[in-house]
């Protein structure tokens, strides 16, 4: 429930609490505000609980049984590594997309174009089999989502992943070289240069932990030449293209709408490798990329290579970038571990959130530009709003009437507030009441995001919210709680909290579609795989030597071998075509001890191979429900001593 | 919305549509209703449909933000492999637990204590990686659910997970020999000799699929000459107690409240290979265990062994236990290809559905047992009622007063039938109306359960509809659907749709439990663990020839170590303890480029094994939110060249 009655407009400067947070304060938050035991301490807009809040019909994010959503959610998963899809209002997950990670159900990591997909060590085993996906985005044209693709990033191992957007899967996965810690993605809107390119064709990827270069074992104690790089993945092809060498950190990405710059923020200008040291200084930066500029230093060989890397690297480094006729890049101080920069849907402002200070700070895209063309004298001047929003701000989405929508964590809250007035505010106009609104929220929350609100069709209906902690907003179930993703309806003047959705963790962060931007399709052609088994005449056991290649087809409620042969000792690979063209009408298919399992869906061709290692009879069987047969389809392999 | 106005009574014996159906017609429908092209000519109660429907508030599902559920859920996972926790009635998934597949959110299958419990190849790596969980069940006394485990069993390796409810984690798994197709499997809910032994102390499996014995390449061809078994896991031990050679096979289980009978539906007495052989019986059987008997067997020495394998195996076939007084098992006729044998809540019959028959079949447990003890003639006297309940009938749930609900797979329905009305009918009463109501669902309904269904407290509110396709219930999101868990209110004369509930693929079977019946706790005690780390003073890098040992605590928001040192080759064992003790203050700890992420919550230990093989500097993070300086949470690994 909306409580602004009592916060607006924090037109006096404020208090203590809301001071920068030093070293001595977080020692003490760090006891405090996980139990949220002073929450109310910490907040100076106490407010009663939101909990068990009505609110009127319009505002329902309930559905009739059959009844539709109107927003597609992409929903990044976290350690859990997969991409999930959410229908909004109703806050129902409706698929996961498994990318850097096994997913036994479809048999990803288990069929072989999967495994070619994720990538495979010289034995044929997964390289990796655990991810930490971040942060979704989709590609766009003319300002809005185009439905092609998105893109998520996994830190853990530097890897970026695509998913058709047309069939709801993950087509290709990049790892990048030369970094760790591989954090905030961004698509570009446009190309800087070419107005006919006027959709999505490069995915930006900052990084945040800064290693030796090349990272081999040498250098490992001089931290204070560890460095990160900003790194640009060709949204067609999934190549890299480039890399900046930068000083300092890449936390969160972001893009402007003119296709021109490219932005990180960075919590760790110290370049240092303990936590204190990485809050030592009172300002951090936020870190535009001119991208024009940076492909003709590409184009012009300026550029070097890093370890066994092929990759381009530029120079972006602060001490190299100083003339801003020629400079590659630009740093914007930003109060203290910044966390979270996006870009407003008006294309005009790049907004950071402070994390440490109770700021935003709003930067001017057109002074940026102006820098970069020799019209502002100091790049600094570029912000044209600094101004305390509350404790611990994170993430700010917009709902394209002019307002933005930043998370509190420590203040456990949602503050709604008007960009203009804040710039007017920090110009001098004390009375310009720039804090509409504040909600709590159960708990904690992190990123944030409003339908449609990285685009130009913000449309301000519903906010997103996803809180790190539950607690007990849901029936306890042990040690591991669900997060929190809250749903808030900020149609009207008020913010008000629709529902609580738990949801496995952790979804980092998402965006939220209109559901006419996308255009799945629920059936395969054939020809989209190469190996596909046409025709049930084409089925058999076919053998060279000792590699065996069993094909067959799968139509409800049989598959179309009724049992094969093959030796020990044999390397088979067994192809599978669903004939069945329904849709929905997807069928398994599992051999025991042998650990296969996959899914073929309607028209769809899978294969594995394995060795025939164990004699004897196996039951292959349909996991997948298909028919009141569904049980009876089986087929046997038998593997001869 | 209930439609029953056209369809009572079905006292006219019912058309064409619903005598049982033989190959042809199954040809013909394998082609239709998955598509549900026919659905109205299949069903002979037209009706509106249901979506859309409104319903009174007392049935409504949803939850305002911040109320909790009434009941847990525990959804079996299928193919995913794991097991579901779902509050009801919003429907909302708050957990899910890995058992039989890797889960990368917990680190399941990464940490040593995780592969311990799922079990490894003499290389160290995981055994399995793929599941297809079916059914779970919980623990009884007297009758209810005790709140102290839940089963799970895994089709596709025939293993048996159990779960622990405090903590909500699988703590053993057990793979049965001989066997294969492992599908239902029951508890039992008393001793059937020691009237002390008021809970359970054994699970019985039963395994569908026939395979030569011992199963190593021999007697392939002999098919007739396959065989399965029934077998019972101690619930403490979770070792193998014995198994029972059948003829025919096993398909989902059941036990009776007296402790005294354990049944089994069996879809292939025919020991068919191919599947018009498993359908061309006109009746297959309900095979009762007699549980005492049967351990008296084991006891007295009366069994042999399979294979490598030393677990007792008594002989339960048909042709050696013709004798009633000397019986083991009994089995009892029951129309073509039945699915599904639920025991209901007053304790006296078995349920036992048609699939390819249109009937129910009601078995008195009483009667039964009078068979054993040679005062019953035949023992398919037993039947006391077999009627008409629609096409496709799969499974029945029970609502404490005297009522079925089964689902119907062919007419996409769940019909409410009165169980004494049937019997009577069956006895010749034509007048008995048995049928009292009967819904549609969206789409073809598999499982079925009711709140508190399967314990003497069925509570009649809720039913839970497992529907095997969605086609058009929810966003599109390419070819693979959710599944569509449909919520009912039962708690009237008329079934009301309550709530469409997408999940991801494929739950099979669920059991609804009321919230006050399990205690979970919410944070460990450090002893739980023997490798705890108990003080951040412990910490450090203890060397031991090649292999090192790491020890680590974590405390919002740093480890205990800054950085540790290693050198290219060593075995690590990294041990981390959460020294954090605040409720949903979980800790994650990813090592880059290594494959190691895992979970540690309040007051947990686990630890990882690798060989650091890569030289070089490995920023290891934490990956579960847990502070305001979280991205900061960090230590270096520095693997020395």
């Amino acid at each position: 429930m909306s409580q602004g009655k009592k916060s607006p407009n924090e037109s006096a400067p404020v208090t203590g609490r809301r001071r920068f947070l030093n070293t001595a304060a977080l020692a003490g938050l760090s006891v405090g505000f996980v139990g949220c035991t002073d929450k109310t301490a910490a907040s100076t807009s106490a407010a009663p609980a939101a909990s068990g809040a009505s609110h009127g019909e319009a505002s329902s994010p309930h559905l009739k049984p059959g009844e539709l959503d109107t927003y597609y959610g992409l929903w990044s998963g976290g350690h859990t590594g997969d991409l999930r899809v959410l229908g909004l209002p109703s806050g129902r997950e409706i698929l996961r997309i498994p990318c850097f990670v096994p997913d036994a159900l479809v048999g990803w990591g288990i069929t072989n174009e999967s495994k070619k997909i994720m990538g495979t060590k010289p034995d044929g085993s997964l390289r990796y089999t655990v991810g930490d996906s971040h942060h979704v985005h989709a590609s766009y044209k003319d300002g809005n989502y185009d439905g092609r693709y998105a893109w998520i990033n996994d830190k853990i191992n530097s890897r970026l992943a695509r998913i058709r957007l047309d069939y709801f899967v993950c087509d290709k996965i990049t790892e990048l070289p030369n970094v760790q810690g591989f954090h905030g993605i961004f698509p570009d809107k446009r190309d800087p240069v070419d107005p006919a390119i006027n959709y999505t064709t490069r995915v930006f990827c900052g990084s945040e932990f800064q290693i030796p270069l090349p990272n081999q074992g040498q250098g490992t104690d001089k931290t204070d030449q560890y460095r990160s790089m900003f790194t640009c993945v060709d949204a067609e092809t999934m190549e890299v293209r480039w890399q900046v060498l930068i000083d300092g950190n890449c936390d969160l990405t972001a893009t402007s709408y003119d296709g021109k710059l490219a932005a990180t923020n960075q919590y760790n200008v110290e370049n240092g490798a303990r936590y204190e040291d990485m809050m030592s200084a009172e300002r951090d930066a936020c870190l535009f990329f001119n991208i024009a500029r940076i492909e003709q230093a590409v184009k012009d060989g300026k550029f070097r290579t890093v370890g066994t890397s092929k990759v381009p690297v530029v120079d972006g480094t602060r001490a190299n970038n100083a003339d801003p006729k020629t400079a590659l890049t630009a740093y914007v101080s930003v109060p203290k571990n910044p966390h979270g920069v996006n870009a407003s849907p008006d294309g005009k402002y790049f907004i950071c959130a402070g994390k440490l200070s109770p700021t935003g700070t709003v930067i001017e895209l057109a002074k940026v530009l102006d820098w970069f063309d020799g019209k502002l004298e100091k790049i600094d001047q570029a912000i044209v709003a600094e101004v305390e929003l509350g404790l611990g701000p994170l993430h700010t989405a917009f709902d394209g009437r002019g307002n933005g929508y930043t998370t509190l964590f420590l203040d456990s809250q949602v503050v709604k507030w008007n960009i203009e007035a804040a710039i007017k505010f920090h110009a001098g106009d004390k009375t310009a009441k720039y804090v509409l609104d504040r909600i709590d929220v159960q708990y904690q929350p992190g990123h944030v995001n409003a339908s449609q609100s990285e685009t130009v069709a913000a449309d301000g209906k519903w906010l997103a919210v996803g809180c790190k902690f539950s607690k007990d907003r849901f029936l306890p179930v042990g040690p591991l709680h669900p997060e929190n993703e809250q749903l808030i309806d900020i149609s009207g003047e008020k913010m008000v909290l629709a529902g609580d959705h738990p949801v496995r963790g952790e979804p980092h962060d998402f965006i939220i579609l209109k559901r006419e931007l996308l255009r799945p399709k629920q059936v395969y052609a054939l020809d989209d795989f190469p190996l596909a088994v046409k025709d049930p005449k084409e089925s058999g056991v076919f053998r060279s030597g000792r590699k065996v290649t069993v094909k067959m087809t799968s139509l409800a409620p049989a598959f179309s071998l009724r049992e094969f042969t093959v030796k020990k000792g044999d390397e088979v690979t067994l192809i599978l075509t669903n004939l069945d063209k329904v849709e929905d009408l997807t069928h398994g298919f599992a051999i025991p001890k042998y650990n296969v399992n996959f899914i073929v869906n309607p028209l769809e061709t899978a294969s594995v191979t394995f060795i025939a290692d164990q004699p004897g009879v196996f039951w292959c069987y349909c996991t997948h429900f298909c028919h009141a047969l569904h049980l009876e389809m089986r087929t046997r392999m038998i593997v001869e001593a």
